[in-house]
């Protein structure tokens, strides 16, 4: 059937909604079943060991379709979880996709959703194995599922942080969140060539950083960095039985970001350890890695990785700035 | 803190909850890093092919908190999962699960569900490794990844059928949506002790007789039946690219349902045709590998596996009965 702009995911019905998604799809030699059959069933990797992550994005919650294009949806539901993958030191094998439809949703908006998923999905040649689709009373759910490989005794856990690493982060703190101030406070079309709204939109998860981190055993803990700096110092330190202290004054803030604030009036420290969404890696260093963590900067590329601070005995998590040392501030809490 | 049976998990909030959920998991030997940190490490299987399968359960879609105890919920989100694989002829190897909570759900509700979830996980052997949580302003959206494995070329896939082939399908068929018809009656405790009832709330994934197929290579095609009778032949005679004829009369239907839908004057046929949530397996077998299916019948132990009808050249769908040959009804679609 032809389909308008207003059509509907109803209107067309739960055949056409995965013929729409499974006519893109081509299948590496090592997926023996993909997507149509009950299950997925793929030949697992040798010798490495598997890396599994879940997670969700909410209609209302992660995102507001008033200011994300439906691309940029599927784009970010993707790379969250490819980011977890990353934060593991992992690359990324396959994905599995979970929606939740209302029936309203129009076609168009799916469309969309599932372009910038399958675009994310062959940037990191993760192919789509397996899904579902069911329909919803409430907003639209975007769950996925992504599966990488790593070498044995290679995966960066969280509980590896001592007293006495460094601390550093890749790319730059506080630009998602920023961006997402810049899409709230109602701009238009000139905003898309806003790094910061690009870093919102279309988050590029830390693979290769992750990887090189991983290869060269430079990393003693990580995380990514999903619900802002500080809820991801406080994940290291209580997951490692440490504590932080960080320099404000080294935090990588874009000048786009310190710009947008000062005209806004508003804080651009608070962002910066505040502000969710930007997927950069925090990770740690013990000092005698210095040397690992220089053999992977040189694979990684031209991605900033800055040091911030160091971890710290007792569970004091502190920030350092001109005026003296406080306590980290919270980070987002989804239930409250 | 204590928890009144009124208390949400909005006031205990997500590390608490993670907490709930986390504080009873064991970890077998061959998982590196469980729940806890950004993604799950295992050990793949050697010498075994992966099966992936994700499904979700929505509130108000898939259950009615009104008569669906809590850990009814949790153990059918597993459950319909745990069928995928066992339609596959996959045995479970590890869930992970992705929940989408009100922020007004219960903690009550919650632990239930987990207790659900977990009870089924352990029954299974398959030990829940990972997930995430988010809150919804929408309804409770339960999802599920589950991985098994099967032997390399042993995979029950649905695309197998061909002309001649016998269909056969395990257990009874309508059991599970006359339960449902019950509990929508209204019905007070005694109902517990329906079979039907029993059936809807706490499906039994056919696992067991997946893996004896696959081991004896029995079928040449399986689905399980999720939708309806009607919907997994029209699923199965779709992907092989055949028809199917089936005999009304053939059809196992318990005599609860038969008395049931005498006694409420509903049409039982219909219902053993068109309802849904069985979680049987419906496959098809070469007239040449009855000896196959004996071997497999042999080690399955006493659940019921019943001839139901024959696989047709060309694309009719239709069953057979006293008066009769006719199409099969359309099962149950979720988006229309």
């Amino acid at each position: 059937m032809t389909t308008s702009s207003n059509t509907t995911v109803a209107e067309i019905g739960e055949q056409a909604i995965i013929e729409r998604i499974t006519r893109r799809l081509e299948m590496p030699d090592w997926v023996d079943v993909g997507p149509g059959d009950d299950a997925a069933v793929v030949k697992p990797p040798r010798g490495l060991r598997e890396v599994l992550t879940t997670d969700a994005l909410v209609d209302g919650v992660h995102f507001d379709q008033a200011f994300v294009p439906a691309d940029a949806i599927g784009h970010r539901a993707l790379a969250v979880n490819i980011s977890d993958l990353a934060a593991m030191g992992a690359e990324p094998r396959a994905v599995l996709l979970s929606l939740a439809l209302p029936a309203t949703l129009r076609v168009a908006v799916l469309d969309g959703l599932i372009e910038g998923f399958l675009r994310q999905a062959a940037a990191h040649r993760a192919p789509l194995v397996g899904g579902n689709i069911t329909r919803t009373p409430g907003p639209l759910v975007i769950n996925v599922t992504a599966i990488g490989t790593v070498r044995p005794r290679r995966a960066l856990e969280r509980s590896g942080a001592r007293p006495g690493d460094e601390i550093y982060v890749t790319g730059a703190v506080g630009d998602a969140a920023t961006g997402l101030a810049i899409l709230r406070a109602g701009a238009t079309a000139p905003t898309v060539e806003s790094a910061c709204v690009l870093r919102y939109l279309r988050p590029e998860p830390r693979v290769r950083a992750g990887l090189q981190l991983s290869h060269h055993g430079a990393a003693s803990s990580c995380v990514d960095l999903s619900d802002g700096l500080a809820d991801g110092l406080r994940q290291l330190a209580r997951a490692s039985g440490v504590g932080v202290e960080i320099d404000a004054g080294a935090l990588p803030v874009s000048d786009e970001a310190r710009a947008w604030h000062t005209t806004a009036g508003t804080d651009w420290l608070e962002t910066a350890l505040g502000g969710g969404d930007d997927y950069e890696l925090l990770f740690t260093v013990r000092p005698r890695h210095r040397g690992r963590l220089r053999g992977a900067r040189r694979r990684i590329g031209d991605l900033p990785i800055t040091r911030i601070g160091v971890v710290t005995r007792g569970a004091d998590l502190s920030v350092r700035d001109a005026s003296g040392c406080r306590g980290l501030p919270h980070g987002f809490e989804h239930f409250r």
